[in-house]
């Protein structure tokens, strides 16, 4: 197994990328691909002990994307970037996954542009993997195509429900549709197509369809994948997201309110921390870009060394599931629309 | 001041209904009708001490719109039921603002049909309140249409402002638009061209825009008015409400988990509590259906009496607000496409 890594990318790069594959070549029995400005990297390196691992390489790229660049554009205008050298690689095998947490929005276009889609998907969504208590919900999509086609819903069902299975271990995954109310016959136009040819693909036996959910069943555990179009996804999201923040921050004034409260807080510090950390993004490791033909992994843009860590398990992880060879396998009924062509 | 209640739309209707009516009955300066089964209210009322008030009267009405009602014609089909009545006798000037806890689809159905839009509106939509530690974040629309247009947005934005001026007391409301990012170029072309609109109206000194907003930015309290299309609105709305369920049950496990965190939780249970009640609907009242040419309030289904008490309140003050008269003397900027006609 070799992981690619985009050394360059991110807020915190290069440290917190080097770091965490310092970290991860000690932990894992994988090879890892540093690309970035060799200069830096080398001395991010010996500053955090892993000069001499026989199981990191790195490779030279002179550029970098930044989050200035024009995101459709950045991987075709800068050949030489760490990131358009790590997706190529990816594409010519020079690896099995290939990680950034450089700009969503190039890492997608690049991804697309380079390492290309598997033939017959539309579009690559965006899968996190949400935190809830349990084996966690895939939330597909949530950003990468903001007007969404109910084809679209259709192969995000698919592909979401490959990922829960074969990442995160799920026998039989059970899909729900995001919408506004949990009836059979509530959202527009695109939810009402979706669900007719989503519980078509579970009629045949294809995914495990149970209906509508709303924004309120997220994190209930009633289901481990829910397909979204790009733009309800992310506002759900980072909703979540922003009110987890807020929800912490209430708790802080809370716990800062008098002497007695403090002492409380002393008292349940560590487990509070439990609760955040089972919350936090970074345990997850990042986002897998699904309908692109290798694994590619976009890790959070404040992702620290732990969450590149993260981010080089889940790679592996996603490696080792080959989504791309079960969606070539199924690709003849993911599709309805054939005017678009392949 | 009049303010008309369906005495039994709600899952504790007719009881908490009457008991929330007797206590703003109590509290405030207002007449109050209540519409429903006039044996069933008046022994309510016997119950809760309300028999004797001079500013409550009873109305009568035989039949009760249900949840398994088709909600587009709940209101045409029964004409005596308790919540077309009391839509009738706001319509007539027999009240100056309606409240239902009712199913939200027939109240807006009904709403449209019976009291009528605000002429030139093109849909009405719905503007919670939600609780951000500061005055409060109208979220508008957040279900009454999933499938927008650009000047539906537009609409959105101008009433969501007057609410949020005249009901709120925010002198100058700043206006977001929701979206996938900050930029002013995100999002898809309904974003996109609502952006473009929502700009032109800023500029002109009509509302003020503030740009774009995430997910993330609802609770920050950067923004007084949050502008979304139904659809999303509503996934924004039920993924908070679930992420703040999800987070007080992962708080109550850490708080269980052992005697020293018991005794921790009993230290900080009244602040905790207080911080609940900041995060509870039922304090804010109900959402104003704005566009409505007269005020109509939705309760929220599971309304208690304090829920309805405090919908009174906003009642009270949506009358007064007069914001069906700041949209007719503002019509003529909230339009673009004639065409559709008025």
């Amino acid at each position: 197994m070799r992981i690619i890594l985009d050394a360059m990318g991110g807020d915190n790069a290069p440290q917190a990328i080097v770091q965490g594959a310092v970290d991860a070549a000690k932990a894992f029995d994988t090879d890892i691909v540093l690309v970035g400005k060799q200069d830096e990297v080398r001395a991010c390196l010996r500053e955090c002990g892993g000069e001499g691992l026989s199981n990191i390489t790195v490779v030279n790229a002179t550029e970098v994307v930044t989050m200035e660049d024009d995101p459709t554009r950045a991987c075709a205008r800068k050949k030489d970037s760490s990131m358009a050298v790590a997706l190529r690689m990816v594409r010519d095998g020079e690896g099995d996954a290939m990680i950034s947490a450089g700009s969503t929005g190039a890492l997608l276009s690049g991804a697309t542009l380079i390492v290309k889609r598997v033939k017959g998907i539309r579009r690559a969504a965006m899968g996190p993997v949400l935190p809830n208590g349990k084996s966690g919900i895939v939330l597909i999509d949530c950003g990468a195509t903001a007007d969404c086609t109910p084809e679209y819903l259709l192969q995000f069902a698919f592909m979401g429900s490959f990922y829960a299975k074969k990442v995160l271990g799920i026998e039989t995954p059970r899909v729900a549709l995001l919408n506004v109310g949990t009836e059979d016959t509530k959202g527009g136009e695109l939810q009402k197509t979706a669900f007719a040819l989503l519980k078509a693909a579970s009629d045949e036996g294809r995914i495990c369809f149970v209906g509508n959910a709303e924004g309120s069943d997220l994190l209930t555990g009633k289901m481990d994948v829910l397909v979204a179009d790009g733009f309800a996804g992310n506002v759900m999201l980072k909703t979540v997201e922003g009110a987890a923040k807020f929800m912490f921050g209430q708790l802080k004034n809370v716990f800062y309110k008098s002497t007695k409260n403090k002492l409380a807080a002393l008292a349940v510090k560590g487990d509070l921390k439990g609760m955040k950390a089972m919350l936090d993004p970074s345990e997850v490791g990042g986002t897998a870009m699904l309908g692109i033909a290798k694994p590619v992994i976009k890790a959070h843009g404040s992702s620290d060394a732990r969450a590149v860590f993260n981010a080089v398990r889940q790679a592996i992880a996603c490696a080792q599931a080959d989504i791309a060879g079960s969606i070539a396998a199924n690709i003849d009924h993911m599709k309805i629309n054939t005017s678009e062509g392949d």
